[in-house]
């Protein structure tokens, strides 16, 4: 009877032991102390790793992702609507995509360690995943946010996230043209591209464009602008998306 | 003297009382008491419509635009996390386009009475905008969340918008099928059309599958998921906007 005390006290302990060394690398990570330590279990926790709970339910970080990235939108977008005054949303919305996406969350997760708590299961297709430590990272966001509120979790994402890992001047300087993108793949995959513009409403001092993107005389995609510029840029990016051109 | 005295002070007054009379639409809005007038006048201000300021800058509605499609994300992602509990993100990902898309927040900008109040300039492409309301009701949203925060702007959100103007249950039991809405495409347009799962990854118990579609032989889009089903479905809705298919 008495050993079989001392194994479930040692097991107890050694458990007790994790929790704690598991709640001290959010910490760390988050810089702020966790209440609900199984918010942030199911954040580390890939589907292929997912166990079932007693009533056969699978869970894993997936979830948390889907809130996750909708906070960190919102609060990325605050940040930028107020940093920059004087920018139009295009730019505002350029910007944010070139924060959050899955490539750079993605690299961002393993830099601030979530590559050592995620867990994930080789045979189960978890090491295939390509965005893992980025999904982890929008389901840590997740977990902040519903374990400390709004307010906890932009800070943890302005200043252990943005401040310390983006160089916003950076990224602004590396300007994406989405013209000159789509030109660059008709020279090199020798299509004939045009961009037309076939509408324009409103005044001589204030007129909305829409330009069309034809590649080999073909109709690919409008886009509308106050500017002819913009116009042709709305239709490039379009374009670049609906035949996935990089 | 006194005339000109008299002429200032009735130009005042009424300007007050207008002033008075739009704080009051706005507070019948949102269910609160604008602090920050300048930032709901902004809110309903077309691009058509902006002004120009001393510094030359034309301020129209768009920023805040951007900043409440965000914000509105994020609140109706977390209302949808916690009512749903046993739900995947796909489903509630689905939820969410459906209840904030184009369509429907222009319905609803025009439901709570937007129209009466937003400035436009039909003469500068003003009326011919297709989401004019839908794009005030978000910029509304953005000036809400910047006039009184977030706690108060979800309020705004979840009580004078969601519960309101949506029946969760029919917008759940109108189901989105991608696959059988490409299908009927395909069948209206006589065209060949294939769904291919073209890679298995993982244990036998748990695999992760990638499904393609093909229109007249030619791949058109791919999708993953834990099923057959879904990565047929996810291949399938990805394939209805590429080809703008709704």
């Amino acid at each position: 009877m008495i050993s079989y005390l001392r194994r479930i006290s040692h097991l107890f302990n050694k458990q007790l032991a994790k929790e704690k060394t598991f709640a001290k690398s959010i910490a760390n990570i988050t810089g702020q102390t966790p209440i609900n330590l199984n918010l942030y279990k199911l954040a580390v926790c890939h589907t292929s790793a997912a166990k079932e709970d007693k009533l056969g339910v699978r869970s894993s970080n997936e979830r948390l992702e889907y809130l996750g990235d909708a906070i960190l939108g919102a609060v990325i977008a605050e940040f930028l609507f107020k940093k920059f005054p004087y920018k139009d949303e295009g730019f505002l919305t350029e910007i944010r995509s070139r924060i959050v996406n899955r490539e750079s969350l993605n690299k961002l997760g393993k830099k601030i360690g979530l590559n050592k708590i995620v867990e994930f299961n080789p045979g189960r297709g978890g090491n295939t995943h390509k965005s893992l430590y980025g999904d982890a990272l929008e389901a840590l966001v997740g977990a902040v946010y519903l374990d400390k509120g709004f307010k906890s979790c932009r800070k943890f994402i302005l200043t252990r996230l943005l401040q310390p890992h983006f160089d916003l001047n950076e990224i602004i300087e590396n300007n994406l043209n989405f013209k000159s993108v789509l030109i660059e793949w008709a020279q090199k995959e020798s299509k004939d591209i045009k961009f037309v513009i076939i509408k324009e409403v409103g005044s001589i001092h204030h007129k909305e464009f829409t330009a069309q993107v034809l590649i080999e005389d073909e109709p690919v995609s409008t886009g509308t602008g106050f500017s002819k510029k913009k116009a042709e840029q709305a239709a490039a990016e379009k374009a670049c998306q609906i035949r996935e051109i990089k």
